[in-house]
């Protein structure tokens, strides 16, 4: 499945902030075909550093999508059933407008000056770019992570267009912790000098700090113990410590240099601010007596999966939205998967999560076109 | 309780790397008094970032030791009965001699040109520390954390010199995940350009690093429920989120900036490398078949604490000694404190292990003079 990332431009956006952008580009993909009722559409909304190339093989660059393992023909979304479309973020830095791109009236990169985003922000992005495929209701909408917290924010949002919603490893707000290791990300990258005030784009990159952000990231997206199995105390081409710190002892060092040296590459420093930023603002309660308030506009059926390893987005935080739905009577299923990947799980372990949402599409559809 | 700290230098110290250092200072201090058969020893071993001032308040400052409210009249380690003496490990910066020392050869500071230390090259000078007090058995050795690296050490090295030994939320070896997050500090520190390959002291410090690094750090020493307990998502002076990145929005942030800030006035960064990779090495089993065949040369009686919220030194970490006791019929108690503190429950939640430390040593002391 050789896929391409398209291109839509729309007028403008009013973010809650108050700016009002204009115009917007849009990065996204699509799987599989629109039925004639339009009624199969499913959107997936990625995580903090995820982009719009969530399935397929990309026509430009080979790269598999994030969730190729989740999209395809005869998978969890499966392509020979459901429309499957995935748009990167307002913010973003994978074909969305954001913090690197030109602001129109003055003909420079935004850098620090471009407007403080928030979920709902990305959300009612996503919803203009629904209406402009034609699209009245969506089937189902789905995402790990930040991901699910866009899930979250649709059902609510827009209640009348979305049958169906299943947030994964998510939360309805960030807890001090998660608050926490955002802004330790945040730090790293504007104490690097070459972040010189968000203003970079055509000198030297500010990649030891958004490196050092990545690096303390991904520890939080695995376990303790799948780390003990990946890497455990193993030697890096070493037969003992080397008493030296330029290279890495350890494998596990070795790892996280590696993945810390990569983000820089494909990744904006300014854009790791914003969307930190907006994860950690977003309050599904926010503008309600409380989450049950909130959650009582949502219509769709949900279906709710945390993993038992992730000590980022723990179990609790997913129990906290199914008790709450089912607090305002709403059709909610929970699932907590055995899993020993941390919150990386969402994006690896695949399995049962694909036979959870198979089932859970299938009795959707069922449903809708009763 | 007013207490000074003391110095006495020793003509060398050989380190495990197979250099000598010469001269070695050594900063401590003593409470209490010893008694006429030299049996009432207690030597306590400072965490990561601890000092010499582990008990009283300080002359020269006024601050309470950091580990205060466990030692002194009456208290676990009660100064009445015992003499306690703590000291500032080697590589340090409190004192001891460390990468800011003047290495006598040059007539400048260490740097990154100083040797590579361990935990037994710590454990090695704290013997001589001891035979220079007079002291030829300990009747025990306690610490938390990298503390309780040093007691392991002690008892293996040592047998014949200490009575018992009481490791707290430690490790026999570090997991991958301990030793990542070890290197996200280092990374920081060395990629702040004012450390300057270790050669700042004249300078501007690189303070950013090491800032950074020390809020990665807080962050594990406590717990997802603590620091919901504590900070929730509270705003810091302000009523909604401020969309920007320069001042702090939530409690959390403001927190953690303030002692990452506050930690680069009283740490030096190389230091901070040192004391990360002796920590990182540290394998009580390195050298021996296995863990159980290095701590059956232990003699002392055992007393191993761990936490039940501590996710940095689980208390799988813990078992793992008391199961290599037991395999070798070594004299072991372990007990698993209820805590929501995380990491820090040593140095905060002392009730409970106030009793359990004061009835092990009412009981070594027994046994030693009977």
């Amino acid at each position: 499945m050789l896929v391409e990332t398209q291109s839509v431009q729309f007028d403008s956006l009013t973010l809650d902030c108050g700016v009002t952008l204009s115009p917007v580009d849009c990065a996204y993909e699509t799987y599989g075909e629109l039925n004639s009722a339009r009624s199969n559409a499913i959107l997936i909304e990625h995580a903090f550093s995820g982009d719009a190339h969530a399935a397929g093989i990309s026509r430009d660059g080979g790269k598999p999508g994030w969730w190729d393992n989740m999209i395809g023909p005869g998978k969890g979304f499966d392509t020979n059933k459901y429309f499957v479309i995935c748009s990167n973020v307002i913010g973003g830095c994978r074909g969305t407008t954001g913090p690197g791109s030109i602001n129109p009236a003055t003909g420079k990169r935004w850098g620090v000056s471009f407007p403080g985003i928030t979920v709902s922000d990305m959300v009612r992005l996503q919803k203009k770019l629904i209406d402009h495929l034609g699209i009245k209701r969506l089937l189902s909408a789905s995402g790990g992570s930040m991901g699910g917290m866009q899930v979250l924010e649709w059902a609510v949002a827009y209640p009348d267009s979305i049958a169906s919603a299943i947030p994964i490893a998510s939360t309805a707000r960030h807890s001090a912790m998660q608050i926490a290791f955002n802004e330790v990300g945040r730090q790293a990258v504007m104490f690097d000098p070459n972040w010189n005030g968000g203003d970079y784009y055509d000198q030297q990159l500010p990649g030891r700090g958004l490196s050092v952000a990545r690096m303390v990231g991904h520890i939080t997206y695995m376990s303790d113990e799948s780390m003990r199995e990946k890497f455990g105390r193993r030697l890096r081409e070493r037969e003992k410590p080397g008493f030296d710190f330029a290279s890495a002892d350890y494998e596990v060092e070795s790892y996280l240099r590696y993945r810390g040296s990569q983000f820089v590459d494909r990744f904006d420093a300014n854009s790791y601010l914003y969307i930190t930023k907006a994860m950690d603002y977003f309050d599904l309660s926010l503008g309600y007596p409380s989450l049950g308030a909130s959650l009582e506009r949502a219509t769709a059926r949900f279906l709710v999966v945390s993993f038992t390893s992730d000590w980022l987005y723990p179990t609790y935080q997913s129990l906290e939205i199914v008790n709450a739905l089912r607090g305002r009577n709403r059709d909610v299923a929970f699932c907590e998967l055995p899993s020993n990947y941390g919150h990386d799980a969402f994006l690896v372990e695949v399995g049962e999560q694909s036979e959870m949402v198979r089932g859970f599409l299938a009795q959707t559809l069922k449903q809708v076109s009763a």
